[in-house]
């Protein structure tokens, strides 16, 4: 290329690899509270790490639970990311939920109000929840940092635009802001399957 | 509104009006050779309309067949769509694939050349076909008429966006023209799912 166009080639290389966001599929899961971890696996029951995940603190456990539905079909082995938190909430594709016998509202995490009533079989004992399984909202995670660069506010709704032959882009992505987040959009494995994706890529913020 | 704008906003009305495109989403399903549905619903079996289609001269038929797939899980009742053709080929989303054992490739309608063998299961016969299980790779249908009016050829690659809560925009969606087809997007349930549609719905071709 000519010594001229050089400067503009970088300037519009820079533009799109600033934009990039790591995409990652999240798979069935479930968050959990204290006092139920201990009704699920016994008295004291702690979570124990199996691998860490993207975010800092975040982990997959080696615990899983089967979650049963209305329809009494059964996830088995179902994994419950840790640490414990403040509430029980199962996380599940729309396509999950029509299996087990469910219509799944798209929700932000924890915001569980009014959802279906849920059945989790630990190791020790059963819980009927009487409301926590949504479908994850697809969101996008950020520092403030990385939403000064990108120039986006803290639950503002984006665009991110996937690469490929099955190319989409997802509209309506909210970005969830924090101190300690690292730059991550999830998505569930329908929108995954939709898209082509594997289970680490890249998008565009557009 | 005043007077004077009335006409730039019926303009741009009519503008976006004229680039909605139905949006169909198909459910697992497969198409079938004569000799293949004598195999499998005995001498002399005919399809039998259940109710047409939105394509003219497309029928969902009453008869079903069982698949099986390499890992024997096994989805019942898949309907068979009219009328007859030149190949056998199963239909399936993405995460049916995974269901029943196999990594779907993206192609579109009849080129099944080297795709994976799956088991059929009729009333009156069994048959291992050696290819020809897919995921349809999204198209949309059109008429040369509509071809003309919306400004794309027969083959060309467009973006068609959904509305809603879930919007995302489907890009590399194949044009697939001809004379006897009406204005219509088909979406497998991944996809549906991914950006929230119901059966029946409208996209905007951008």
């Amino acid at each position: 290329m000519s010594a001229d166009l050089r400067p503009r080639v970088e300037q519009a290389v820079r533009h799109v690899v600033d934009r990039l966001v790591p995409i990652n599929v999240s798979a069935r899961h479930l968050h959990i509270r204290a006092d139920h971890l201990e009704m699920l696996f016994g008295p004291g029951a702690q979570l124990t790490k199996l691998r860490d995940l993207y975010q800092p603190g975040e982990f997959a456990s080696n615990e899983t639970v089967s979650v049963v539905g209305p329809n009494r079909r059964v996830f088995e082995r179902v994994r419950i990311l840790g640490p414990v938190r403040s509430i029980t909430q199962v996380e599940l594709s729309y396509n999950d939920g029509r299996y087990i016998g469910l219509e799944l509202p798209a929700r932000i995490s924890g915001d569980i109000e009014g959802t279906a009533p849920i059945v989790l079989i630990g190791l020790r004992g059963t819980i009927q929840l009487p409301q926590g399984v949504i479908r994850a909202l697809r969101h996008v995670h950020m520092s403030p940092a990385d939403g000064v660069r990108l120039g986006v506010a803290n639950g503002q709704l984006v665009n991110i635009k996937t690469v490929g032959p099955m190319s989409v882009t997802f509209h309506n992505v909210k970005v969830r802001m924090g101190d300690t987040l690292r730059l991550e959009m999830h998505v569930d494995t329908d929108e995954a399957n939709a898209a082509g994706l594997g289970t680490h890529t890249l998008g565009l913020l557009l």
